[in-house]
């Protein structure tokens, strides 16, 4: 299902511009979303997330059309993951910002293939997450390393990519935050070392209070990260997603309790905000 | 003027499936030659060059096509730019490669807007090019940080911008190679420190013999850089394009004599291919 124009439609092939920035250069963001029971949970975080990153490019962003959007998507798939991508729009030839921007904005929405708070294995990577770039920062278009990085990993039997950043630090799965657990204490890396401002990620810090774990926005290099009693990644679809390997290392982090707190709470937040988990 | 599913069309907005990688995700590359007196300068080096890329990020590229394409532009436009663009093509959501791509091939060709053979002034830049990733290495469709460094170093007074690396080497332009000229020699960073593998580098890498200067595909911390005597840009669109500032420090680049001798060099290459300059 896709929206395009401002209407939902079933067919994927609409009139597009060659033009579009987005397709020539990725320049543009998307946000990606669970719809459960036809509403979308943290719908007001997406929104926000994605104006910010909007601004942090200087795309102008209609909040209003993209909340229709998503609102339609969700009432449309029920149960599944909602996608909103926004680009500059068309352009001349070259890098230079159009002077009159006229930005495409569309969604789709998909069923999900996988449970929710899968199991991860995850690969580690040769690339690194290039944290100078602001674009480390936002859920922009340019998806390719982490395609790349999957798809090496993938062949080596992970089904997710920890990428470290230039400074071998770690910052990020290759759609997903990551958490390693010490105790009762969580790490996450920063969003300086090249991690994304994921929507789950703040779910899980804002949280610390309540469910009585200590958290930290911490630079982890590996060595100390391998050394985690767990590791979780977060991600609008994955949620709370246990990994239980980093290439040949073990954690047994589906029976950890922080993570099954964590699950529970979401679980309830989601049943909370869309009528049912 | 665009070339799409096999045939010239003027107007840019044709059907397109929404489910695009290319779009999505930047899963996708693209190439930009010259056209002069409708045919495409070093057509086989630019061919040559999206295959190897194509064959980097597996899409499949059937070269027929894109000659065709290329042939179709540069007799429609005459002088002017022409544009490939081939992306891994539709695909479900996520980021594992489809099964079965069905990739899409379509261009473009404008009218240049400068001189051949323009004067830059150059802007550093803190975002760094990644080296660490075979996407720095191509010429991949993700060019956001390129977007964002060229737009920051603008509103600076610059044309361009120049990288570093993650090792604080110089690397590139947001849309060039950059070589700096020592006496009779020369030294452009190799394409392991992040620099694309562009044509026009390969054409300057070939003449040393016959022009006699020594080149070196060598790495460039950016204090030895701005200690030459001279800079140039070398790109399909720019040529030999002589670097006369980098931030605050002037370079006499217009005139050093290995500039002039290139230009002369590749004028007269693309005279004898093109059939005039």
């Amino acid at each position: 299902m896709f929206w395009f124009d401002g209407a939902l439609r079933e067919r994927s092939v609409v009139p597009f511009d060659l033009t579009d920035r987005g397709l020539n250069l990725g320049d543009g963001i998307f946000d990606t979303s669970l719809a459960r029971n036809g509403r979308i949970f943290r719908r007001k975080s997406h929104i926000d997330r994605m104006a910010d990153a909007a601004e942090i490019l200087g795309i102008p962003f209609d909040e209003t059309i993209a909340e229709t959007a998503l609102d339609a998507l969700a009432a449309a798939i029920g149960d599944g993951a909602v996608r909103l991508t926004l680009t500059r729009g068309p352009g001349p030839r070259g890098l230079s910002f159009p002077k009159n921007p006229q930005p495409f904005l569309f969604g789709a929405a998909a069923s999900l293939r996988g449970p929710l708070f899968p199991v991860l294995k995850l690969g580690t990577t040769s690339i690194r997450r290039n944290e100078t770039s602001p674009v480390s920062r936002i859920k922009a278009l340019p998806y390719l390393d982490s395609v790349l990085a999957l798809e090496q990993a993938s062949a080596r039997g992970a089904d997710e990519v920890l990428f470290e950043n230039t400074h071998s630090r770690v910052a990020c799965l290759a759609s997903a935050n990551i958490f390693a657990v010490f105790g009762r204490q969580l790490v996450t890396p920063p969003l300086s070392d090249g991690a994304l401002a994921g929507t789950t990620r703040a779910y899980v810090l804002s949280k610390a209070h309540g469910l009585h774990f200590d958290v930290a926005e911490r630079s982890l290099p590996l060595e100390k990260f391998s050394r985690a009693d767990a590791l979780f990644a977060t991600s609008s679809l994955r949620l709370i997603a246990p990994c239980n390997q980093l290439d040949a290392t073990t954690f047994p982090s589906e029976s950890n309790e922080i993570v099954i707190e964590l699950q529970a709470s979401i679980r309830e937040a989601i049943a909370g905000e869309c009528g049912r988990f």
